[in-house]
């Protein structure tokens, strides 16, 4: 048996894992995210790396990091949230662990977890949408990361839903993200609190799991309420389900995949978001029923994802 | 040099050509299609090989098909202008010539002869659009045809564009191919010389290229006018490119690929269509002009593309 | 008691009533329309006209047409369906029955009808859409018929609700009657049966009440359907109602009316229209459900508005 | 000769005027608005007029505000940005004062000075629209003021122009107000500022203008740079010229109305303006350009128009 490091690098903490081949977590370590210090995440990585190859004998480190990474899976170029611009992370990395180290997106390592120990280990060709603050996404194709030509593909929540739509943070409007993300949820829903007519149901619920404060309403609290049944928190759920199932849609006739898989905040909703997002998708399949499409699951690795998927890629 | 046969079965002709190793073609023929007749298609494909196949050593056949091909190259599964259903069509070349043949969606075949001989060969990752009555498109990633859990991926006309918009022949609503196919193109002309409003400049001159019947109007006519400097048919170009490039944008998001590669009929209005794409591309870019993405090409190959890309895709 | 004559002049029959100040039909009689056929039809107005005051001593005589009508109610300017074109119509058939004329846009004489003796008897400003073949509109503001500066206002089938949405008859794109009139219903409804998996449900009913062929699916039988429960025909009308009721959000901004009149042959459905209008209004009223707005009723004189309004409005 | 007061209460100033039976301000004064503070607004709004009353002879004040005002033009029902809910206004202005007063709508009493003594002097039916902060609307149909069943339509900003478009203040989305208001198009501005792809042209003379901060872009920055034919800034305007060119053509169908108004800060930006507008306008017009439709102007009295428009509907 052989071992390797996965350190999934997060907007708050930095966590990292000794990984087997068969994709268990045999020794775990994390700090807290320097916020906004480019060189204090680098310690940080290095630290964790470190702490946790004193442990065990590691072949290769895989470092799974938010933002655009470059084709030799070497450098971040962009990273909006970690203030890097062009990184070479992987050589600073391995320079001060004496490691063999990769980088990877970290969506790309999630889903790179899911579809060899997780949700999609059935399938080639597999879709991961991470539905959290944003709508991040990663694709396998025929068993293989894609990752484009500069290596940024697969930003999914990306794709422009509504033309002339909402806001999006990328600087466009009407993207999947505006509409599908724990983000727009929450903005939905306080605006719902604030008596927009716009969404049926009472906010009465919402309101009182946020103290009183329509303005402190969060992702968690809709879920909370749908689960007890509540009408405006379960229409809140079903609306972004309808959005997600008809980006979904357009997803299949792109890339044709055998599974789906759902992660982030968000899915903790469980069947409350998947129910309504197959019943979306079903809707908006080109071709109609009689053709095989994607199977929908929730990932099952949760945040273990990253960093058990950023080990196993950091061998391959 | 070894050689290949390459077939491409159209809803009109289907043509043949023999290529050698670097994507020449060193003999041709075709036969007109038996419409609805689904053993006389098979049989002209039978006679077109056997035809090339009596003047050179050919190692493998490829046939281009329109339509839902299966993962094994073999079958076609559903094709709806050519009235096949599930058709064993790679067995029942193969046992009337005596040669091996491989089956490929004509959309892949004719991306993968664009990719290895013409427009894009210096990139790793492609994406074709054809446009012509319908939106079709191919995706090379990573130097391979991606083809998908079941082989149907690559429908790109057929991401949604607009939420409750135009029909579309596929039976939803609101598709890329709903707004930029020469179909749409010819729906919006024929609709201004009858006097809509909802387009610009006068539709006189397109009348009179359609011999003073507006229901006459053709994508052709649309092109040879926009060449001769007419307003409304370079308006309704430059709104067909506007989605055009708008649907390249979320490509770019989703596959990051190394260049576009445009197609069909409509590509015949060249500059016309490319430069408004280019512009509608570049404002529909998550991330700004601050990062890479790909160039937008016309097609080289033309009518070539499909024989070629399906001879060499059979070698491989 | 003094009476006036009312004649609705419809695509395939021409009927008139004498109508008392009580809003009344003490007589009636009606005509085919002689299709396309202008002078004919202003023979049959002129024929049911003088047949009616052959029996009653009435005092004027209120014609209903379909159309632009100029703001002295007396010239058709412009009726696509009647293949007239400022047509002269009150003087034609004063001249011809010795009777005072005035001419009405028919959506005019039936929302004046529905005002003064139907289901907006008590309100002062209502808005009456008519569900057909299209969506026609009128609106009585302050007591009176709204007419416009040309005499063409209350168009409101043709306020735009989606851009770049479905082609309308009326040369552009996305207008009400492009997703909330009959025909928009049907279409929906054989697309369901041809396959589209863009509406829920089994179009089996349907299908069978169209005597097995998709494309015979008529309005009337989606409503029979829907009556009995059938799922997609429910659906059909729901989705319907969504547009409709959107649209009288916007409504109820642009006039604040005291009533919305639903007429035509989809309001047959009754309340399973009403209530999903009612729904989907409530979801679109700016300023929330804290301020006072219109209630919504069902047509209650039928077919006999056009002719009580006109009779009515003749007098006025 | 006799003389009524105007005033207009707005949110940083209250302006009040005699205003003679032929529209012309023979006298003025002002207050600075006491923000949120109800009885200070009344207690300001008296003292305006008391000044005023004490130089001419006056018959009759009407005062102009915006917010809900009742049919009865004497309570103002709901003013978010004055903190009015539900005041007599016109009872306590007049029990001050000793004079007779009306309350109006503040669009109503512009709209009603431009029709009376401005830019709409010629015609019966106008449509007022003011683009500043939001998109404030008025109506004068057949001559009068259409206030409707509750006293307050004419919320034309609020008419939807996209489904599920961008969010309103309103708590609805994809209102005209969303669009093409003021508000909009500084959130452009800034987007463009911030890097957005969307807008074509450089922003560097936006930023110039806003001294170094994009965050700090204003309408009238936006404005200036456009007459100083900035590309970024002229696209901006053109963009908002369309949105509220398609609404026009909406209302064309609605109300026919014989002219088209246009006011509020953007307004300034002039044939910038007015030009665009016209050609959207051109373009969504259901029934092509062979009917008649209403001319478009700017207003002419500027802020003048609420003072003159209130003093002159008092005296109705």
């Amino acid at each position: 048996m052989t071992y390797s490091i996965g350190v999934d690098v997060g907007g708050t903490k930095i966590a990292g894992g000794v990984v087997d081949e068969k994709g268990a977590i045999i020794a775990r370590t994390r700090r807290d995210t320097p916020s906004k210090d480019v060189s204090g995440i680098v310690g940080s990585i290095v630290a964790v790396t470190r702490e946790l190859a004193a442990q065990y004998d590691v072949e290769v480190v895989g470092v799974g990091s938010a933002g655009f990474i470059d084709a030799g899976r070497s450098r971040v170029m962009f990273a909006p949230n970690l203030a890097w611009r062009d990184l070479p992370l992987r050589d600073e990395v391995s320079a001060a662990t004496g490691l063999p180290v990769v980088v990877e997106n970290d969506a790309n390592a999630a889903a790179w977890g899911e579809f060899r120990f997780g949700a999609a280990e059935d399938v080639d060709d597999m879709v991961l949408l991470t539905v959290g603050t944003g709508v991040g996404g990663a694709v396998i194709l025929d068993g293989q990361v894609h990752r484009g030509a500069n290596g940024i593909a697969g930003e999914l929540g990306h794709m422009r839903l509504v033309p002339d739509g909402q806001y999006c943070g990328c600087g466009l409007r009407g993207c999947v993200e505006a509409y599908a993300s724990g983000t727009a949820l929450v903005r939905n829903a306080r605006a719902a609190a604030a008596g927009s007519a716009a969404f049926p149901g009472s906010p009465e619920r919402l309101v009182e799991l946020a103290g009183g404060d329509p303005g402190s309403i969060s992702g968690p609290m809709v879920t909370e309420a749908a689960q007890e049944g509540d009408a405006l928190a379960q229409h809140l759920i079903t609306e972004l389900a309808g959005w997600l199932g008809a980006a979904m849609g357009s997803f299949v006739s792109i890339f044709d995949p055998g599974a789906f898989v759902i992660g982030g905040g968000v899915a903790d909703a469980g069947a409350l978001l998947l129910d309504p997002v197959e019943e979306a998708l079903r809707r908006n399949i080109t071709g109609g029923t009689h053709r095989p499409y994607a199977t929908v699951r929730l990932a099952t690795l949760g945040n273990d994802a990253g960093i058990v998927g950023a080990a196993d890629l950091a061998r391959t």
